[in-house]
């Protein structure tokens, strides 16, 4: 298999302790990465580096790990541009907005879902991002949800059945829960890794602690793996719950207890704050630093969604993660990264390391504190092993 | 000259009342341009454009006029992005670590200033923008400012002469002030259109009202029009001597009392807003709807510079103009446009009409909604119109 030599990086971060510099990040300065198609071979200086089949000069640029977008979802139809502008101009968002997104995607054809996707897939990868995390729910019957979750899977491994994601209008509460936990989740659980549901009795459309546990403990009975989405809104059980089912990730931990913070550090769940969604929604910031101090593994992610955090951008969220929530540009990097990883239970991402994914971004800044230093600017590209015909 | 018709724009936004739907946007649906490389020769619906020598479709996307980024620094060496990390975890920001900037700024080549000049438009362009105004203020001598403005020119006609930066450090300040409105400006007026003063008696390093006074007074005599960097970390006599010296735009405007505001209402002086900067300063944001409800012109714009503002993006400046100061999308737009060629004092850009420059920018988007609505993603590319050899 033909053998990729990137040299000349100023800043090579590996998110491998053992590496370089021996902090969280693994820097290595004056570095060079071997890799195929399918794993890194050959991680150090550029001066120890072998020989390759072809080579790529880095010219003083960083080199990081490829993001791990842990929290997108991708699949949907319409356009909500205008009631983006209503809450800027005023209006609270409550979860309401998420039924017209429902309509319009149940009303668009295969080939129109499958041209979206591959634009957004398309829009995501060209700004650095590898992995991508994708959830269901804007189906919210058996026929649209398990159609999504197959679209999903043809771009991603890391599906998500998230039939969980409001009561849809018109529809009784307890017979929409006994939808989801039984026939909708026989009819999706073959095409998901995860199972997800919104858990936030503050708003009038999500689910409460006990209709959120009998969804997830129907899809952990099912193989499926746990995630939450958590005290968005208001505290509330969706911590907890994450952590008494040893969920992978509890996202969004806008709102949190001091228990729910003890939970979390004594725990295997990780934290996944989506601050794009509190800049798109004019919200108060989660707070990290009480989170890292505590010792929880923090996740950043986009929220990728037509409602509330309609970027794409895993640069503009470290921009935010340092600005708003006080991360250092070196956590906002793991968290977008090594973190992400984490919350999807993987360790062959979120770092460059023997063995691991080929999976790299590079920037056009000589270090990745550009990431937050420039806002809003495009520097992140991804680096093509494979050839392409 | 050869024609180019740009068609299938859905939304096109001429910032021209008489166009469209007579909002200040002037917003065209499913419109047509045909410009030839010095100017735009016909605004229109599709249907009704005439024939061109060739054919860009836009597909459904959105056309807007090219951004007028009125306020850059892209003229430096050296690199601060340590100071950025440790004003992050905490410290303050007073104009202090313009210093750093000035001595890498001199030691570098002329070569490596044109370089770090080109790279630095080319990424202005690449997302948009295509009017940039470009200040000295990183040589504080009488060579160096010189020489900054000889090669800004050779990348724009709105060059400005802001040796009245900060007082270097060593140098006694009333020296200082008599070099700037002395010597160094009979140096530097032949290559600048504009003079600048960074006036802000709160902080050690810049200059009090009648410093800058002195300073404007000289460039005005000189043949220079003028602008004002004021208000920017308090209330201070900028905004007043700016509309005092019927200055084209005053900068910052972040600390503004009512007699200010009142001030800037009933004069032809431009509030240009620059939020990078509170972004990355993390400092309140002007108040831009108390400007806009009392009737003030107002733009935004990157100020692009390496320790306060490193964003080239105009599209992210209009995102946080919507989230943090309260614009509308279509104020935010209209500013990092039209406002920005009124800050200039320019009709022939910000706006696409007959007989203006060619200046257009696609959005990959419907609408330029998405500009605030998709924070952080690349949406903006620019139309060539001349052919590329």
């Amino acid at each position: 298999m033909a053998t990729t030599l990137i040299t000349d990086i100023a800043e090579l971060v590996t998110n491998d302790p053992a590496q370089g510099d021996g902090s969280p990040l693994g820097v290595v300065h004056d570095a060079a990465v071997v890799a195929d198609d399918t794993a890194v071979r050959w991680v150090g200086r550029a001066a120890d580096a072998p020989a390759a089949d072809r080579v790529v000069h880095a010219t003083g640029r960083a080199v990081i790990p490829g993001f791990v977008d842990a929290h997108t979802h991708l699949l949907f139809a319409g356009d909500r541009s205008a009631e983006f502008a209503a809450r800027m101009a005023g209006d609270a968002y409550d979860g309401g907005g998420i039924a017209s997104t429902v309509t319009a995607t149940r009303a668009a054809s295969e080939d129109d879902l499958r041209t979206l996707l591959a634009r957004r897939v398309y829009e995501l990868r060209s700004q650095g991002t590898t992995t991508i995390e994708i959830k269901s729910g804007y189906g919210l019957d058996v026929v649209t949800e398990r159609r999504l979750l197959e679209l999903a899977g043809t771009a991603t491994e890391e599906t998500t059945f998230l039939g969980g994601h409001v009561v849809p209008p018109g529809v009784d509460r307890d017979d929409y829960v006994r939808l989801v936990a039984g026939e909708m989740l026989v009819a999706c659980a073959p095409f998901a890794r995860w199972i997800d549901v919104f858990c936030e009795p503050a708003s009038a459309h999500a689910f409460d602690g006990d209709e959120s546990r009998t969804i997830l403990q129907a899809g952990a009975a099912a193989g499926l793996e746990v995630r939450v989405h958590g005290n968005q809104l208001a505290a509330g059980p969706g911590v907890q719950l994450a952590v008494e089912l040893d969920a992978a990730s509890v996202d969004h931990c806008t709102y949190l207890t001091g228990a729910d913070v003890d939970a979390l550090a004594g725990s295997g769940t990780v934290a996944t704050l989506l601050p794009g969604v509190e800049f798109s929604t004019r919200s108060p910031y989660p707070d990290a630093r009480r989170l890292l101090d505590a010792g929880v593994t923090v996740a950043v992610a986009t929220d990728c969604n037509p409602g509330t955090s309609y970027t794409s951008s895993m640069s503009f969220v470290i921009a935010l993660a340092v600005r708003e929530m006080r991360m250092t540009a070196a956590e906002a990097l793991w968290s977008a990264t090594a973190g992400g990883a984490r919350s999807l239970r993987r360790s062959d991402i979120g770092r460059i390391a023997v063995g691991g994914r080929p999976h790299l971004t590079m920037l056009d800044a000589p270090s990745h504190a550009h990431l937050a230093y420039r806002p809003g600017v495009p520097l992140t590209r991804p680096i093509e092993l494979a050839e392409r015909g």
